[in-house]
């Protein structure tokens, strides 16, 4: 696999996430990791706030690239020429959704190959939903998301 | 079973649900669809057009017949003196839901019955809400719904 | 549904077979409950011990006929020309082997369609096998199957 | 476990609930119901109106007390000295969730141990929002919840 | 909870089992580990060598009994004068099954309650069968059972 | 990923696992087939019948080689220095299953990588266990497998 593609809201990034690019990373040449804008659904961080964290906290892995993107991730896939999609798999009721994104984008590009990867076993039930939950009560979340993170959380929240 | 009864929402109605009348259909003397009028979930299409893209859908299936219900399920089965509910069952998640509602309806009437069918294979994670997803990126949604769907889509979301 | 086959091992029969045949029974003219000869599995009462179990136990409801069968289910039901097969559907795990022998039985039988019944809440946790396990150490399963089988496996299990 | 905490929305709360806590309650000397207030889901009863429901639901059992919380359930925890927080398990998407905080709150309190009761089979499937979806339509809830939950319902649906 | 037991087959103790030990150690005044005798399952290690190991790996933790018990749980349960059952949570499918057994269980002793505990995140997917498997083809079990049980496997297994 | 590793029982080998062969032999350079002896658990065919029918079914995607293999996946992985490993995903009781071996090969060789593919939709319920089942009761399994299994199957069932 030369060059894959990580999508997701990525609002705000944690441990997961990054474990599953580290993992991503040592398999191919080239990662690109696509922050969705989702017009529909309001995020906390805005695109470029995403994109930015997510620049700084791969800056030391080599060949990853974050770019914003907006519409199919097909279209983002042909457009990047990349060789398949990857998705880190987590808990159950994940699971079903994830098949079924892969079964749909597939139907949408038949070339379009989702590979799973399992992120390490202390993040499999990590989500950013819960940690923005715990953050905006004023819990600790030093173990879920790192520091850059954390900050950018308080900020925002004014936790 | 004499007589079915088909609710659900329908927003809009795709091959998966298609799939389902015609597979009730064969079992039964006559099934009504039930598009569900739900005031607290906006949907995309109003009750008269979804009861209209399933009547003209399924105007050559004999013994269909096709209308929109507001209220509990349990008065329209009595009123319809129907003999069962008739679902399609997708996905594990879904599984947990259908089975929570099929007792909570039991528990409202004991003689209301659920059967559960399975569609046809390449349809068991279809959805209407991720095919309006698709269609609103502008993605090509030819394989899931009817070319009178595609079309709605098309001039409901302009793209 | 004119004729609806309900096929199992029933090693023995329980409660929660039992409601799925007064409610399958509901709604045909005529079931036929089939007792599956399994010559790879090791039951623990005879084919003959089995129908004749569950023949007594329906005797009161119209319409039931009780036989042992052994082969595919697809020949069965061909012969029988029933309309539809059908499965009481319990927990998570069960229902995943449902799906996947549903499917399996429609790639062998085009019009061979398995429906889905509830059992009664009480008993969608029972197995056949778990009241066994208890019976043979002795335990009371007054609650879970009928007197006739729990003489039945008294008997047997000289417990 | 002398003091259990026992935390949820109970928006109201149902048979399942109670269920819970008398099931709790015998396990510990002293029980603490405690309901969350959530600023960004809105609830259809105030954390008032819930705590006194709760309180004379269960005014014959002793040792157990009721009180609003906001903020996060460990910091309640610390502060009421509580030995384990109680929750009870129901359908597999919940017990997802559930291992989830279970997780989560054991990271943000190492001694915050949860235990999981199974509430009585005929409530496995009950949940507060089922309730509220039907009391909204009209339908009966006499048995998911106390005569007090159903004329407070009906009070405030105007149904 | 005074006095909590712990059955199961431990055939042979790891972390997960060793976790949860001291979890329900924790909640309550007096814990009962009770090592399974199954006539029809044959176990790697005798129940007097599997009661020797969870002796000696639980010496430190006060409050522990650890014995070996034939026939039916709520048998030993009443015997003990317990007042709950204790259990660890593990995947999905295992959820079901313990989900059965402590219904079961109920319908058997009404007062047989079943508390569940979640083992530490990094034990979650861990089992006994996988353990035997992976020291059978000789690989490396040191993260996962004490070194007690490692010596004791590569003797059994001669691996 | 230059190098892939798909280890199996492939007893026998069905259309799903082809399917998931040609998806993985696209996204690398080199393809190893792993067929596991399983001294506990007896085959229907033996190794070398395995090996040589995957051979034969593979003949035509370049870069795919097929081996026998005993012990320990990790073993072979180190060995060939693969650089991942790859796994059909299918249902979800084998979504736990996979999950936990995944997590149990990495905590063997912490750059054991499983990356998981989704095989075409109408494989997903697929097995070789239920293929044997009812090629065994002489169903028509060809839309399961290609002729040269059937063929096989036929030959050894005597069916």
């Amino acid at each position: 696999m030369k060059h894959l593609l990580y999508p997701g809201s990525f609002d705000p990034i944690h441990w997961g996430h990054l474990d599953v690019i580290r993992r991503a990373a040592d398999l191919c040449d080239r990662l690109t990791v696509a922050v969705a804008i989702n017009h529909s659904k309001k995020s906390l961080f805005s695109v470029e706030e995403r994109v930015d964290f997510i620049s700084q906290l791969t800056a030391d892995i080599s060949g990853v690239q974050v770019l914003g993107f907006e519409g199919l991730l097909v279209d983002l896939f042909r457009e990047q020429k990349a060789n398949a999609v990857v998705r880190g798999l987590r808990a159950v009721s994940d699971f079903e959704y994830e098949f079924q994104m892969a079964l749909m984008n597939r139907s949408l590009e038949d070339s379009l190959e989702t590979v799973f990867l399992v992120p390490s076993q202390e993040r499999i039930f990590l989500s950013s939903r819960i940690v923005k939950e715990v953050a905006r009560l004023g819990g600790d979340i030093t173990s879920h998301v790192p520091p850059l993170i954390q900050e950018a959380l308080r900020e925002k929240l004014g936790s």
